[in-house]
This record gives C-alpha cells, sequence and structure tokens, in this order.
C-alpha cells in the first residue's frame, strides 16, 4: 500500500513566526472511497490570510480553529483519482477544503468542478476565495459609484489588486497602498491604478492628500496600520469603509484604532466582513466577476512554492509582505 | 418701539469652557412682519450637544457652522404674536430653529405648530431632536430584536434615555451607562433599564462582564469614552453599533478607538449618523415614537436653567455631565 504525506497543526502560533514546531508531518496510507467517496490527488494548495486566524486558539472567531493534531485546513486545487460518488468521475478537476496533505477523501461537499480553461493559478488567485471576497465586499459593502474615489490596502494582495481592477473597470479613481516600490510600480504600471502609495516610505498624509484632494469615498480595508487613521479622516460624507482584513494586528497586541468623530461628522459606515457567511452566494458573484475575467479585465500574479513542506513556512510572506501576488503550494 | 434680546456668536471656542467670552449681547428693536412672515416670541429654547459643533470652526462638520456675529443657532418653542403669513396664525404654539434671542421672524420653513396638549418639556424632551434621533437611530440603524442585549451611553441624557426606554419597550437586555449613581439609578428604577454602569467608579470590564454575559447586539454610543474598546471587544456575531455621539472627545485632541479586529471577526456593521439627515422622515419617525408616548412608556425629565443669559455657560453641563435630563432654557 502506497502512503502519502499529511501535516498536521499540533501548537498554536503565539506572535512569533510560523514554522515547523508549530506542526507534524506524518505519513499515512493512501485510503479507498467508501461508498458516496472520491478520492482526490492535490496538485495545487492555497494559502491565505485567513489560515492565520484558523490557526490561533480564538474560539470568537467566524470559523472554528483547527484542532490540534488535526490537518491544517486550506483550499486546494486536485484531480479525483477514484471515485464512488455518481456526481465525480475520475479525471474530474476540483477545488476544495482538503486541507495540508497529498491526498484527501470527500464525499462531495463543499467540492466544485472546475472549468477545463482555467489554470489553475487563475482559479486559485481569481476564481476562488479572493476574488469572491473582492468582489462580495466591493459591490454590497463598498456601493462603488463612478467618479468616486476608492483607496485600498494591501492593494498588491490577491483581494487587494482584484478590488482596484474591479473599481478601475466601474470608473472610480483608484489608490492602492503597499508595501514596496516594486508592488506600487505593478499596480499603477501593469493593473491600471490612479495612484500608489508605499506605505513603508512615502510621507502617508502628504500623498493621501496629493492622491486624493476631494477626499475618499470607499476604503477597503486588508491590513490595518499606521495609515488606517489618516483614510479615516479623509473620508467624505456618506463614504464606505469595507473591513476585510487586519494582518499587520494579527500577531502581538493589536494597536487602537481611529476615534469615531469622523464617523459621525461623515456618517461613515464601517462593515466587517468575512466570505465564510457569503460562500452560499458564491454563483451570484462569480456571475458578477467572470465577463470582468472574461473580458481579460483582471490581471493576477501568483508566487508559487513547491513542495508541501514549504506551507509551513510560507504564510511568514503575509506578515513580511513578501510575497509578490497570490500564495498556492504546488504539490 | 421695543426691544428684546439676542446673543451673537463672536467667537469659536477652543477647548476651554464655554462661557460668556465668546457671546455678544446685542438689543434690537421687535421687528413687524412682513408680508408672508410671522413674529414668534420665544418661550423655551432647547440646549444640545450638536450646538458644540455648529460653534466650531470645522467646516468639515455636517451643518455649517454659526457664522461669527449672527445669532447663536438653537432650535426653540414659542408663540406667535403677529402673523402676515397665510399658515400661521396669532396664538399658535410654533417649534423651530428661532436661535438665541427673545423674538424672531420666520416665513414658516422649518416651522412646526404644535399640539397643544403637550409641555414644552414633553416637546423639547421627546418630541423634538432627542426623541427623533433616538427612534430614528435605534430602529433604522441598530435594528432592535426581542431577547437581544443593547448597551448605550450617555443613557441617562436625553437621547439615550429614549433608546433605551425604546429599546426595553421592544424586549431587548438593556444597560445603560451613566457618569452618576443617581443617574444610574434613576435609568434602572424609574425608566426601567436592566442594570446601569457608572463610568466614572464602577469596574468597567467587570460590570460589562456581569451585566452582558452572553455579549452585546447593539452599542448605541453617545459619548466616546474608556468604556468604547470594552464595549467593541464584547459585540457579538453580527452586531450593530449606532454612533450618534462623542461628547467625551468634543473637546481637547481626540482620543483613539477600538482595534477594527472585532470589526472582521464579529462582522460588525459600524453607522454614524445625524439627525439632520434624516429630517424630510420626522413624519414617519414621530409616527413610531408617538405610541411609545401615548401610551406613557417614555419618561423623561428636563433640567430647566432660567433666563436667555443661562444659555451662554449652561452648554458646559454636557461636558461635565452636570444636567439632569434634557437642558432647556426658560425665558
Amino acid at each position: 500500500m502506497s502512503t502519502y504525506t499529511a501535516i498536521n497543526l499540533v501548537k498554536r502560533p503565539t506572535g512569533g513566526p510560523i514554522g515547523p514546531d508549530l506542526f507534524e508531518k506524518v505519513e499515512k496510507t493512501i485510503p479507498e472511497p467508501a461508498d458516496g467517496e472520491f478520492l482526490v490527488r492535490q496538485t495545487h494548495m492555497s494559502l491565505d490570510p485567513a489560515m492565520l486566524g484558523w490557526m490561533s486558539p480564538d474560539t470568537d472567531s467566524y470559523v472554528p480553529p483547527v484542532e490540534l493534531g488535526t490537518v491544517m485546513r486550506s483550499s486546494g486545487l486536485g484531480e479525483v483519482v477514484s471515485s464512488r460518488h455518481p456526481d465525480f468521475q475520475e479525471g474530474d478537476r476540483v477545488m476544495g477544503m482538503f486541507g495540508w496533505q497529498e491526498y484527501a477523501l470527500s464525499d462531495g461537499s463543499g467540492v466544485n468542478r472546475l472549468d477545463a480553461d482555467l489554470s489553475p493559478e487563475a482559479v486559485l488567485s481569481v476564481m476562488a476565495l479572493p476574488g469572491l471576497t473582492a468582489t462580495k465586499g466591493l459591490y454590497d459593502f463598498g456601493h462603488p459609484r463612478s467618479g468616486e474615489t476608492l483607496i485600498v490596502t494591501g492593494a498588491a494582495g490577491s483581494v487587494g489588486s482584484i478590488v482596484g481592477q474591479l473599481a478601475k473597470a466601474e470608473g472610480l479613481n483608484v489608490i492602492g497602498v503597499a508595501g514596496s516600490d516594486e508592488k506600487c510600480d505593478w499596480i499603477v504600471n501593469t493593473l491600471g491604478f490612479d495612484g500608489a502609495i508605499n506605505y513603508r516610505t512615502d510621507d502617508l498624509a502628504a500623498r493621501l492628500d496629493e492622491l486624493a484632494p476631494d477626499g475618499i469615498d470607499v476604503f477597503f480595508e486588508n491590513t490595518g496600520g499606521d495609515i488606517q487613521p489618516l483614510i479615516v479622516e479623509r473620508m467624505n460624507a456618506h463614504g464606505r469603509i469595507v473591513v476585510c482584513g487586519m494582518i499587520a494586528d494579527y500577531t502581538g497586541k493589536p494597536k487602537p484604532g481611529p476615534n469615531w468623530i469622523p464617523v459621525i461628522k461623515k456618517r461613515l459606515t464601517i462593515q466587517g466582513f468575512t466570505m465564510p457567511d457569503h460562500l452560499h452566494e458564491a454563483p451570484t458573484i462569480l456571475g458578477k466577476l467572470m465577463p470582468h475575467v472574461q473580458s481579460g479585465r483582471i490581471q493576477y500574479r501568483s508566487h508559487t512554492l513547491k513542495g508541501l513542506d514549504s506551507a509551513m513556512t510560507g504564510l511568514n510572506l503575509f506578515f513580511t509582505g513578501e510575497n509578490k501576488g497570490k500564495l498556492i503550494v504546488e504539490l
């Protein structure tokens, strides 16, 4: 009987970097599907900032944490290699929550068959969690209107880059905040954003005043950090703030946020959201996103790590901002 | 020709107490109404926290500041003493933005005739700005549901006391935050709130845990202050925060607010609002409030100052919290 490798979470992060000490590699026997099941050989795993939350002990979170001693949770792509399920055949390409392992058994729940046209990178970078999150957040909570100004943090990231491109397609003035000149260059010169702010090196207030002289109508927040209160102060009346991520505060002690006086003066709406609440709306959301993908408007880049082991340190790239595009582990 | 007294704003506050140095008393000749106008002798003026904003130089605010050298803006009640307006007769009791003066000319815009049954105190404490603000904010942004827990700051104030009473009528568990034991006693033993927190003397975190063991669903914010982040941390999933006032930060340097991690984790909605945006909805809002008033469910107390001059120092009572109920100046 052949075996495969899986990685279990065995320790919760305590603020330091995410590394192999939190995990345990185990060898398992490749199972046979029972009636109503199928076996997937995973080829690509997605690494997402949300996974940092899944590892944490906080039971308050919107998704229960991964239990210690079980396979680390993740979404990924793979191929059905044997099936006793009526809806999935050998050779089908599928996406689902397969976890950090080379093989996974499934009863089909939460698993989708994939269009053969799309590359694994396109699926994981656009048509999966990043694209759903960007589209849902922008349209249903950001309510973008042509001529308005939108600012997005984590703008070169998988969600932020799609938010900005969709907003450009809707006729907004789009400003992206990112952590390197290279990323700023990419979002402006390749993705077509109107301006970019390097949060590590720019004079934040001066650049905001320069790029948004008429104030900001929509703020799509993926990161937190020092620029957050400066953006809030510059919101226009009836502005919308979509709070999707706070990566800057996921480790260490959370910093204070903006004072709420502008919330009253500008009658702002601040809406926190997480995609798991809205997965049942995926068909509708993908229906909004798909035309933009098909017309070639949505560009993306992925950052591929090789081999299952690379997942164990790969999540740190979110903290350092060293990833260039959607993080994918190729198995 | 007889004269009357008016008080002009001549200096903007700079963080210290509000006092006579910011104002100038002027004597004017009582005017005769032109065609389409009427003359009001004002009997009661309302003092409201919003007036602090109207005095400030911040042009960003939702209502333009009072111009220096003009009559200080305020709402009030009075009697029509002469009229050349088809819709208003001598003897009518009216409410409008009459300003800090004994007499005012009006063309009728923004002026409402009053039901003769209601006392001036009932009108200004419940059926005017406080009741409109409480009702609009609670129902349209707080979305209260029976069995949920609501917390309101400034709970003994004119808006907060109505918010809490309406929420009790809707079947919620209601906690009020106030600044003295006397106020805490009043909201629990007279108004029927389920619990009260004295923000000056109580152990805030411990009291919140005791009074809201299952978390908080609706947070109606009138004050700001140290309890704000402690409440945000205790919000339940899909909680609603209505930001109506930040009196604790209207003078001095605004303090930082809560970190936004709970905004994501709990998918909170934070909605800033000000009543001037919604004055056109007043009939609908009063329609919701009136049955509660008529059934005697809404109790109030007013704090009456005597004479026009008392307005000049009266606004300070909002900062010190010494007012006991709706502030009214009787002329």
